[in-house]
């Protein structure tokens, strides 16, 4: 029975020091463990065969598990970019003085200690370990039974490092793959400052179920166009099928295409890349009517819309205007990334205004929901809860802040 | 049985139109309501006369749950002060164009439906309404069932301003007094998106353990003040009695006095005034044996570390070094507000440096931790946790942000 609780409060103690590590030295770090990584990939693979082994090839999950010389080069590119990031921590927010001469300034801090329960992906092991350096935080992980041996091979090389470097090593634990050590991370008030789950609805329900500590919920992305009856079709046409077919697999991909009523005798043009490209179509009774017969085409039921396919799959919804769309979208969104297109002014602005979203685009692919896209440099998660940080989460968004008051004796009257 | 999940999908609905009441509007709100409440402040004094004659006079919440018309008009001056605060809405908190030409803007916008659970204080009721009103946030509020009829009284004013402007009195509900509305309102996981306790430590262990939504934590503190070697000791003099005697039953008073073990000689001197204002103290072994012998002297147990007194009552623990210091306050303290006393520079900056709270302070007493003081214009809350608000929260932390990203068709390659 492993004690979580000593292994958690170690961690708690060791992140304390982390903060001070020097940016410097953690870039240092960085290129070290990346140089690493490389130069070890043979023993890299060869553990990750061993998961790889132990899974049906034709799991989706295979190919995501899967770590090759040419994907640990790119890992470590990635690893090298965020060595060179600026660092978040010690940044100013504000700064006041009061009237009593009080000297206040805001400045962001580590979260502390992070736990990231994910699934089989281990470059997530590296990538989660160079954000959390970098911002000073402590790391706890939990990853997914799957990719155990690769996990357990990863952590081996960043403890190697870590060590020649004397940072403490407990500051970043490898759970268990179990779910008796998930619990223990969920329930861990006292030690750890905010769960990240990473990876299906699933994973993210059960978390949000169990957790005691905070927790930034990530990525489902249930995502609308809206066509409206101004909308320059070449353009329209260009970004529905980028959103929908770039990486269906991805959250920011298309799932609705909501079109303007008046636009159903183009719908059939709109949607013809869409059918070179084998998207199964789930179109709503006006919508089907006025399109073609194809056996792609099928008449959508409810189950359709508010689905999250990250698939080659779209539903499509007529609207009589934009707030028909406004409130289809207020109703089925996750709040992810939702766009607009349109020549018209006015509806681009009250879309801009009204939708609640982490993302809101007039005339643009929602592909672009995405950290390195919108320039943060890397990313830990998308987050879509409005709390702390909402969309693409980076190194800023792993800081806290304190307040620093320096005063000559100043008492409270 | 009330329908709890309709009353909350109808306040989630009603919440999306608050952003866009425009601020001039929210300030004339505002305004009449303040006129309203000092003019019905017979009604109110009536009412919440029903409310004490259910409570013991001698129940320390007696005087937390009293109104009078003189209370009721500072009451009316806090809510014209938020009124005319700036908006917290639409501010841009970042733009940039990205290289394709797209164009990002990131700006702060609603929470959404902020739920506040809180005992027997009907100020809060006015207190939070502006406060949301004001953020545009629609706002589910669950008061204590000792002051029932006062909030009942204060959410009808509430509504007869807002069915005069035709704002949706909807987007504001009280909610009844029991624990299964409660227990409604911690799971509304799809129309409340953040709760926020306000309360004894009990309410919010409660709130912790059962929210499913996302919860801020406010309000504990366990602060401790650390006497350097180096002291001037007439500003610690002053610091320590102000911070413990000014107000002992708000969180940011002292707990824990941290004496440089060189300066036991003169702790006797250093605490006098806060024998004269009749504060028990609870010293350790070497602190207790440098004292006088006083009556209001006792030796402390392991207990007294780590305890918010709330009360005229003092822990002092005897340190001998700044290390030593550093870790006791890691190991005890809430992370609320911690301060050193000493001219050394190099100890002000580590202890500023390295200590974990919401709120560091050199020479200065703690008593300043709170939204007002700090310029903030007005406070929902003082939280304790990291995520999205630490310290004082005010109107800005009432927001989150969206990302606006207006393009001319760009797609993603």
């Amino acid at each position: 029975m492993i004690d979580f609780t000593s292994l958690f409060q170690a961690a708690k103690k060791s992140s304390r020091k982390l903060a001070f590590i020097g940016d410097e030295q953690v870039q240092k770090i960085l290129f070290e463990l990346a140089d690493l990584m490389i130069s070890q990939g043979d023993f890299l693979i060869r553990e990750n065969k061993r998961d790889l082994e132990r899974m049906d090839k034709a799991n989706p999950m295979y190919d995501r598990l899967l770590l090759t010389q040419e994907r640990i080069e790119g890992i470590a590119q990635e690893m090298r970019q965020v060595a060179k990031l600026p660092s978040p921590l010690f940044l100013p927010l504000e700064e006041k003085v009061l009237p009593n001469g009080l000297f206040l300034e805001k400045i962001t801090v580590p979260l502390g200690v992070i736990g990231i329960i994910y699934e089989a992906r281990p470059n997530v092991t590296f990538d989660v370990f160079s954000l959390a350096l970098k911002s000073g935080n402590g790391l706890i992980l939990k990853g997914g039974s799957d990719a155990d041996f690769s996990n357990r091979a990863i952590i081996s090389l960043i403890y190697q490092i870590l060590q020649k470097f004397e940072i403490p090593t407990d500051a970043y634990l490898l759970l268990p793959a179990d779910r008796t050590a998930t619990k223990a991370l969920l329930e861990a008030v006292d030690e750890v400052d905010v769960i990240i789950p990473r990876g299906s609805q699933g994973l993210i329900n059960y978390v949000r179920q169990h957790a005691k500590v905070p927790v930034i919920e990530t990525g489902a992305g249930i995502v609308h166009t809206f066509v409206d009856e101004e909308a320059d079709l070449e353009k329209a046409k260009a970004i529905i099928h980028n959103s929908k077919t770039r990486r269906p697999s991805v959250c920011n991909s298309l799932d609705c295409l909501l079109i303007h009523e008046k636009l159903l005798p183009n719908l059939g043009e709109l949607i013809r890349p869409l059918l070179e490209s084998k998207v199964k179509i789930y179109a709503d009774e006006k919508a089907f009517a006025s399109l073609p017969k194809n056996e792609l085409i099928q008449e959508a039921s409810e189950e359709h819309f508010g689905t999250e396919f990250l698939s080659l799959q779209l539903a499509i919804k007529t609207v009589r205007n934009l707030d028909e769309a406004l409130e289809h979208i207020a109703t089925y969104s996750s709040r992810h990334s939702e766009a607009i297109v349109s020549e018209n002014q006015e509806n681009l602005s009250r879309f801009l205004l009204e939708v609640d979203a982490a993302a809101v685009y007039a005339n643009s692919s929602t592909a672009f929901t995405d950290g390195a896209q919108f320039g943060l440099g890397a990313e830990i998660g998308i987050s879509t809860q409005k709390l702390h940080a909402r969309g693409p989460m980076a190194l800023k968004e792993l800081t806290s802040y304190k307040w620093v008051v320096r005063g000559n004796g100043q008492i409270r009257t």
